[in-house]
């Protein structure tokens, strides 16, 4: 089950330390133009050791496109590319005990000890690359519909940013989330300090932390989406619940929601200057109602739990006997994911919509 | 996009005051027993009138079975069932300004004014009675293979049950949730008047509450679920973003694990009794690492929003004008849908891990 | 696998002996009129009795809509009927041995004596019903679009149709065609009578004939399917094989094309009036190339076996002990099923190209 | 749509002559031994350059895997490989008017100019390659259970092999059979001299010639399959079809059998020696009854047509302006491609049958 979409399809393949991680993205409309400084900046801000908050592992990331782009535009043909693993110190991985928070057990108990366990072999976060070069790809077919996805750190460790960016469609709103997704540590100005401090001072005490991230998308049309099992929020659900670490999805308020009543939860409706184009005064929604794009910016949350790899000691079993075993981790490792989720979320998202905006015509 | 699942395939249809809801299920195992009552009485927890806080409209809700049954075993047939629709009262809805927080916005625009509007339509929560009827056929599948699901209410209007039920598999926690999950108002005994009460309030107010609903899935055995896309979580999310109201969906500590650090939110992982048999002293995952059930309970939150049908007045936009207008809505609506959710929530779970045993080979 | 397509999707369940058989047909753009006289017109073509070679055995086949129309228009949500079934002489099948080239056989290894046995159960042709249910609607899409599709019986037992109706777009062909396809004998007026003898003979012996139906696809646009496994012969097979009897399937010249030339198989391109608008000279690629459609006449032939039920004594097994044992088959079949064949090709091919069409974007 | 299967899932993707093709197998369950010999020597089967009958187009065609295997064991992670294309003259293709047969016209109208053209970009059939790959293992996991598939030329350019090797599932003939599909030229030692002469006889004529192979699957095990639209047919045409010049496919008797009467064309069933285990004296039916396979060996032939790119002068227009144009074809064909889609024909129904037989529990 490593294919997704169905207009828009994106298959996934690679492990950690294998020879390399790709995709192929299928269903890419012929004429396409095919950026490839655009995609690698894309897959940059998600590589590891881009700051100091990160693992120190570097992977320089470059994509091989092997086939569907001729002289920079899609030509209609499925769109492969891999991504060549370097820099691994397979070393690290060999025989410990079962990494708790991980899927070794998982992989373990379904693979029957075939898995490759190096690096978390296929459950490492390092097979997201292929959805950010899947979405990249996606990105810019959205932006020709004027279209596009920003996301940024709103919590990091229980600090939040109260700043609400997400409920209007205001262009300032707009370019300011753009610019904040695109910072090599992606949070507001006011914001980074703190989440940067709460991230170092887990990981000089050896430990990790999680982190929320925020997504907003613009310019989707409403009647995007049909109700139940093609919902927005079902689609895009699936595919952010298929990003390592992710806990747990919302839209709108989501959780919030349920604390409040309807006379405050509902969105008031206003015209919007067409017969049939409207806009809310609050956007509690999310931009969805009944599974469907109503024009108003769709709104998500994804939480992202503290990295599982940490240097503190831990209670476990050994894969061989079963036995118990005490846990200590070497290696690198991200003492917080979240920042690397930001470029996945967004790029989960592209996916999802440009899947949708396929099959709703609109691409 | 009405149907879902891949070996365990669940297709529905209907309108709320059409003639008839109902569903197909394909890929029941041939000499599965289909128990009528025990369909309807999964029907029955759905059902509407069961207690002062639901809507008065009643729905008797009786299927019937057209193919895929013969003698109370299934064929390996497809099953199609129907219920027809009573006992609407559809001069309510005509011509109303577009109700805020549903989907009457989003249906006009995406079917151009064609869709039914009576009662909701497509987007009814009347739909889920064949979401209901096929996870009624999924837990009995379940249930020959020692996995079952039991949801109640863990929170409504804010006001939230504590206990914590779902962290452990003792059978003695199990069976409470079996017993919560089954009555007419599926809270614990110590939550109960608490939250009828707020949503009485509501009521009285002409208003409504959002609530939140909790499942464990006990027995789903170790190895279920795939990396990525085939993720449990993925394929749960899918569902349990169809149903109508869920603004948010969560796994284990769902949200609150990104406020933890990393040695908070691992599981401690211990021997269970066998070569590949382990166990965790807490369930933070939530039973699930890497997309994949590790033998913990499968714990989860759905985030319901209060009823968007309210009496008190809004403010809206009428359909054929476009022009800015109040909406005060007549009618019976429910005034918290979270405990008509509980049902639903179980049947979608249920549909979601018999298509995941088809597929790893368990059932 | 009861359901078939991408975005205009088809499920169908019954038994032939059972409650009812019928469709949902999911993915009808709404606005579709829906014309229930034109459904019941083509649900008339299928059913039996309609001339003196078919089965006594007579069904109303009066489908009720459950869903998905209201007054006339396709409402966007998914169209489910049901027909019920009258008539069945269920006596007929008690017990008796497997009846040669019938599935009771695979039936009963498959779903180890569960199925329903009576009138071939899961098996009839009675199943297509619900396939000529869901062709009416896409073939009220495609006429929207100037698609037409016409079969008609291109030989029975041995004896052929020689007029090749199909290599030619002209309006005179389409026109003779579908005046043939509508006849209650679908076959040209030269042919019927030798068909109709051909047919009587192997009754009156208490035997059964084959037939081969072609079938005619006109005004199917440019570029239509995909290479590989999209491509619109593999798509439109994948169909045509579901049909009960069918054991062939061929395009354009078919197995013929392999005994030419190159020089005699490519067909010769001419300008047509267009920058990228051409044609062919001659069709002997059956208007696709490369999986996609060329825009020419789509030409396929099905091939249909001589009807398994035969009053002739036939060995065979006793399907409780499994021992040698005489068949002699009662009751009331079609000695040729080809006829009824003729509108049940043309509605599998509408749905396959109406949900092509919605792929492509052109509905 | 470069995707195929549901749990045995391969996605093709590449161009002619492009960096590579390659594929990802999906779905191969964790242990499985992958034997690069045994990859590489079917490959080598569908290779060019085989006989003096082929193009003397050479490709080494050496897959590289990039993830899923980990020591010559499958991993349980998706399979990826890439075959990098070498030795293509793409100054053969350069503007030259459409090929006649070919699909340089639909893939005009369909990626409005887009498509790469050279060797036929992604309607290459050395896009096969990857399905060889993926037949490969599928062809492994099926040995496992004693599933073989054998594949040979059953007729060229009208001259066809009258023996039977299909109907009976004595292990001479399936051992015969093997070994003609293994042949550099996989016809019958009593064929091989008149399929060479005619194909040469083409080739001296600056022509080609078509084909038809018949492909035989024994070991299937009774109960695989589903009727209708999951019918062994019905997925192994959508296969077949996948296959570029491939206009036909039957099963059993296929078109033949619409000659016949129902007192031939059923196939008498006698005991086999165990309570539901029975077989057939004559096999007209392929091995496949309501979809599903009785156990006896599956028997399919594929219509191949002659190569479109012959060296004789054909009629066509030119792509840029859309007027009438001779086309004379240089470069390097196959005056017959059918002998090449032995292996690729085999390829196809491993994938297919792999799928099946893990949907069914038999993997």
């Amino acid at each position: 089950m490593n294919t997704f979409g169905n207009l828009f399809r994106v298959t996934i393949f690679g492990e950690s330390h294998g020879p390399a991680v790709g995709c192929v993205v299928d269903g890419v409309p012929a004429g396409t133009k095919i950026d490839e400084a655009e995609i690698a900046a894309e897959l940059e801000r998600r590589a590891p050791g881009r700051s100091g908050t990160a693992t120190p592992r570097r992977e320089t990331d470059i994509p091989e496109i092997l086939s569907g782009v001729r002289g920079g535009i899609a030509t209609g043909a499925p769109i492969a590319c891999l991504i060549r693993n370097e820099n691994a110190h397979s070393g690290d991985y060999a025989e410990i005990p079962l990494r708790p928070g991980h899927a070794d057990w998982t992989a373990l108990v379904k693979y029957g000890g075939h898995a490759d366990p190096r690096g978390g072999g296929r459950f490492s976060g390092r097979l997201t690359a292929g959805l950010v070069f899947a979405g990249a790809i996606a990105k810019k077919l959205l932006a020709g519909k004027g279209v596009s996805i920003y996301a940024r750190l709103k919590s990091v460790a229980g600090a939040e940013d109260a700043i609400d960016l997400a409920s209007g469609g205001a262009s300032a709103r707009k370019e300011a989330l753009r610019q904040i997704s695109l910072k090599p540590f992606p949070a507001a100005d006011d914001c980074e300090e703190l989440f940067k401090a709460r991230i170092l001072a887990a990981k000089d005490a050896g430990d990790s932390v999680g982190g929320i991230v925020e997504a907003v998308c613009f310019g989707v049309p409403a009647g995007t989406g049909e109700p139940f099992f093609g919902s927005v929020e079902s689609r895009a659900a699936a595919m952010l619940f298929s990003v390592p670490a992710v806990k747990g999805v919302e839209f709108g308020r989501g959780f919030e929601i349920a604390k409040l009543r309807g006379s405050e939860a509902n969105d008031p409706i206003m015209p919007a200057g067409g017969k049939r184009s409207f806009a809310t005064t609050t956007n509690n929604n999310g931009g969805l109602l009944g599974g469907i794009a109503n024009g108003m910016p769709i709104v998500c949350r994804a939480a992202v739990k503290p990295t599982a790899s940490i240097a503190m000691a831990q209670d476990s079993v050994d894969p061989i006997m079963g036995e118990a075993a005490r846990i200590e981790l070497k290696g690198r490792h991200d003492p917080c994911i979240a920042p690397r989720a930001v470029p996945v979320v967004e790029a989960g998202l592209a996916i999802v919509l440009a899947d949708l905006l396929l099959e709703g015509g609109y691409l």
